[in-house]
């Protein structure tokens, strides 16, 4: 936080930190914008590689203690395996070592020796855990195995490098489990797959669409991939896969030699499943959430879920004025603002009640109610500038304390999710009622912010059942559900046409992911005569299509 | 755990799950054998790289869990930086990266391609953070900056690499903060001193003596280190340093140019510690408490503090057989017990009552009372086969419920800390005071353990006032508590002499690390013209000397 360069009262200089860029006009610098802005992340030296702030860390805190509670409930024990691969190993499974191995990074030195055979740092672990699971699992009463971690792997992505999307190294958590039957694995997967739905919907307010990835698409050496996909729909107009589960059927098995025998005695090889979940998380978030004034963040992963701010005497004015001033046509509303805040700054204000003190004691009476709150009493700053700064950082609730709220015993509560202006953004809450009213508050937020990213979302679907549709479709930016033969090359041809165009996956339950109307339409149109909209060949399913990160 | 082979009931089986060598004799085959047939880790294929299994990740948890909480509370933020540090970071810092270069791994190449620039991998952070460091303190309210983080790391050693004590990988803590003063930045030092004292004697049951490391063995880099060592008395004489704290002074914000402008607007350079705890923690446990049976785990951390196995009434028999018979001169006192044993499985006991419903229930009551109980109702193992296996994993409490105990309304609670015969290795808890009396015996081996090898190890600390005196103490496999000069030639010629002998640290007060007898005896004796044991010249301060791990 450049600190030192903000400071003074002037309410025109606080847009020095606003950011530089519109979602709208110009995504990419916008997102690299606000992640640094907003203090979640920090470039470093080496490309590709960020660092995490402990805003961001803070979010990733949450995520994973909600994670790894359920994970744990799931009888998945937590376990920790290195770093390192040897080359023999990642090559075992053909397809695997396919996929990973143009992206993965090599030590071939330590110190000043060149080490006898390179090792690779993992890009994903099933290579590294898997001949340990041959070892452990020798009878149907070692069955299920079922192992989680929580580490670093590292990609080294060659191309258009994002913080939290596309980093070099990432934090993650990867699932790996072996059971004796398929059906038992089969099971998990939607186990799996709706503790990440929970995840994304009901701790980021981000919706996502459960479904299956195209063979083109699925992870390398897997069976099948299921996944979770996201859709940006404010700026971007791009999917995101948000966290994946791998059907690994036998195939790991059958390389690793992981064994069993079964109650008659017979040799078996285990029905395997991997699954991951990434920091990447953080930046869908941003990504669906953020707006022109910075980030904005769901009340239940927020480091800070309320923010206290003193309206001392002297500033009242001039932070009524700062509240308004950050967009350019700032001076009008600016003086109205100060105009209607000035008649809260009553004449019996100048009285011995102290903001400061009571900005102290709300917070006491939120933290001790769990409500993660802090003030900002800083002397050096202006109502204003403290505004825009916890506004930058996505703080989803503001309570501010002037000597108005004070004599009416009642504390002013706005709402970053919200517009000024907007019906709701500011209410006053009676004292009294404080714990019990910023609790729903923060719940009405939640559910807010969700609601409005699902309506946003299933407006940016539409239905193409030929080519042109399709093709105009994907140009506005939208995700098209469009049928298809499920065939490689089909999928291939329309990444030529339209570059970066590809199935973000198959999904499951259209009617339970996408909104009634649609659902329906969609449904009922895969008759048995469809035909794929790209070959023209017999239509096998539905896939959902657009660009994607 | 390969449970196929050991199937069976016959109790001379047993012996092959055993350990194969003895703490007294072989040491460090002992060490390479409890840590693996614990469960707590599994050897990998690249060498010095170890997998931590779930019994030892739980501990893992465990251990961080309560720093984290402290660390919190300590004002410090979490926060993650890059795996990688570039070159020209890395020896930024002459002693630091002389201290660090042999060791370090280089990624040189990434898929097919040679990188420009290669890139190691954090052998520990200073030089990956300062330079955020230097960009985000500008003014006296951006201090103190305090961060930590949770991470691997990565020192490639050539030499004995050993499981949690040397690995070329390893899971630790790193703090890192910025103060404006030095007296600030002194007290953190004790602060965290204090809280890894914490972690070691509250948590692991290990004592620790707290001193400041010499000239010749404080981190690369730092103005001075602070510690704690341990000791390993039985079977090893050596010490280990079981965390450390460095004072850096201002040598890293001299380099990385740290600065900021005080109240009256004076540019200075930060004043900065850094402080680590690791996975070696797991490591000096185990070494410290670990014995022929296996591990023996302090109750904070055990991930089970208590086993419930119930004696089926056909194998009550062959149980207590069991219980005895794992010594090589089972037959006899295996005799004793089962005639002992079979009392307790009365002519009464062909009743309803169930041994394993019974377990269930204690198991349910304890876990409701927040004790980590588990049972282990298996069939086809014997009760004897599953003492032995508990035994190894080093579980602190075995309740064994038979038909007698059902009867009369009780439990039978074992003891892991105490040899079978001992006073109090065996009693009865009648089950109307079932919690509380398990809560209390756990509190009583926590206690217990770490008491007895606080007593073992203030009995392997010598004073030695000569040459003659100090070579005898160490040959004989003490520390040695020693007055010296203070120079580093000192010390290397007691490398020199004594292969593997050197300071482990300056200890700080005296009468509080050590018994009081010692105590007074050495600091009564540290008179003004005391010499040195080695040059002979004055002595400066009390030297605590030692082979160490």
């Amino acid at each position: 936080m450049e600190v030192g360069e903000e400071e003074g009262s002037s309410p025109w200089r606080y847009t020095r930190r606003g950011l530089g860029f519109k979602k709208h006009e110009d995504f990419g610098q916008w997102y690299a914008d606000v992640v640094a802005k907003g203090e979640l992340i920090d470039y470093y030296q080496v490309s590709g590689c960020y660092i995490l702030r402990p805003w961001s860390y803070a979010i990733w805190e949450t995520i994973k203690s909600f994670l790894d509670t359920e994970i744990k409930a799931m009888g998945v024990d937590n376990a920790y395996f290195p770093l390192f691969v040897p080359e023999k190993s990642l090559s075992k499974e053909k397809e695997h070592v396919a996929g990973f191995a143009p992206e993965v990074a090599w030590v071939t030195k330590a110190g000043s020796s060149d080490l006898e055979v390179p090792v690779a740092i993992r890009p994903t672990s099933e290579t590294v855990m898997y001949p340990s699971f041959a070892k452990w699992i020798r009878g149907h009463r070692d069955l299920p195995l079922k192992l989680n971690q929580w580490c670093n792997v590292v990609r080294w992505e060659f191309k258009d490098p994002t913080p939290f999307i596309r980093s070099r190294e990432f934090l993650w958590q990867e699932g790996h489990t072996a059971f004796a039957t398929k059906e038992e694995a089969d099971a998990e997967v939607q186990e799996v797959l709706e503790l990440y739905r929970k995840v994304y919907e009901e701790l980021l307010a981000v919706p996502v669409i459960k479904g299956v990835k195209s063979e083109r698409e699925k992870f390398a050496g897997a069976v099948s991939t299921t996944t979770l996909e996201a859709f940006v729909v404010q700026g971007s107009g791009r999917g995101i896969q948000a966290a994946t589960v791998h059907s690994l059927g036998q195939k790991f098995s059958e390389i690793f030699k992981i064994v069993f025998e079964d109650e008659n005695g017979v040799s078996k090889r285990v029905w395997q499943n991997s699954w991951g979940l990434s920091t990447r998380a953080i930046g869908a978030m941003v990504m669906v959430h953020g707006d022109d004034k910075g980030l904005l963040l769901p009340p239940r992963v927020a480091p800070i879920q309320v923010i206290i701010i003193p309206i001392p005497i002297t500033s009242a004015r001039t932070a009524a004025a700062a509240t308004s001033s950050r967009s350019s046509e700032a001076p009008a509303a600016a003086a109205a603002a100060a105009s209607s805040t000035s008649s809260r700054t009553t004449a019996a204000s100048a009285a011995v009640a102290d903001p400061l003190q009571e900005c102290k004691a709300v917070a006491r009476l939120l933290q001790e109610g769990g409500i993660r709150s802090a003030t900002d009493l800083r002397e050096n700053y202006t109502p204003g500038w403290k505004y825009a700064h916890w506004e930058m950082k996505g703080v989803p609730l503001r309570i501010e304390i002037g000597l108005h709220d004070i004599e009416k015993m009642q504390v002013t509560v706005a709402r970053r999710d919200l517009e000024i202006g907007a019906e709701g953004h500011k209410s006053v809450v009676p004292k009294h009622q404080l714990l019990e009213s910023i609790r729903e508050l923060l719940n009405v937020v939640q559910r807010s912010m969700l609601e409005k990213a699902r309506q946003q979302r299933d407006a940016a679907i539409a239905v193409a059942l030929n080519w042109q549709d399709f093709e105009t479709a994907v140009q506005s930016k939208k995700m098209v559900l469009a049928p298809w033969c499920d065939e490689v090359a089909a999928e291939k041809e329309v990444q030529k046409k339209l570059k970066g165009c590809k199935t973000l996956c198959m999904p499951f339950e259209l009617q339970n992911s996408l909104h009634s109307s649609l659902a329906s339409l969609v449904l009922t149109s895969l008759a048995s005569d469809t035909k794929c909209f790209v070959t023209g060949k017999p239509a096998k399913s539905w896939g959902l299509w657009g660009r994607s990160f």
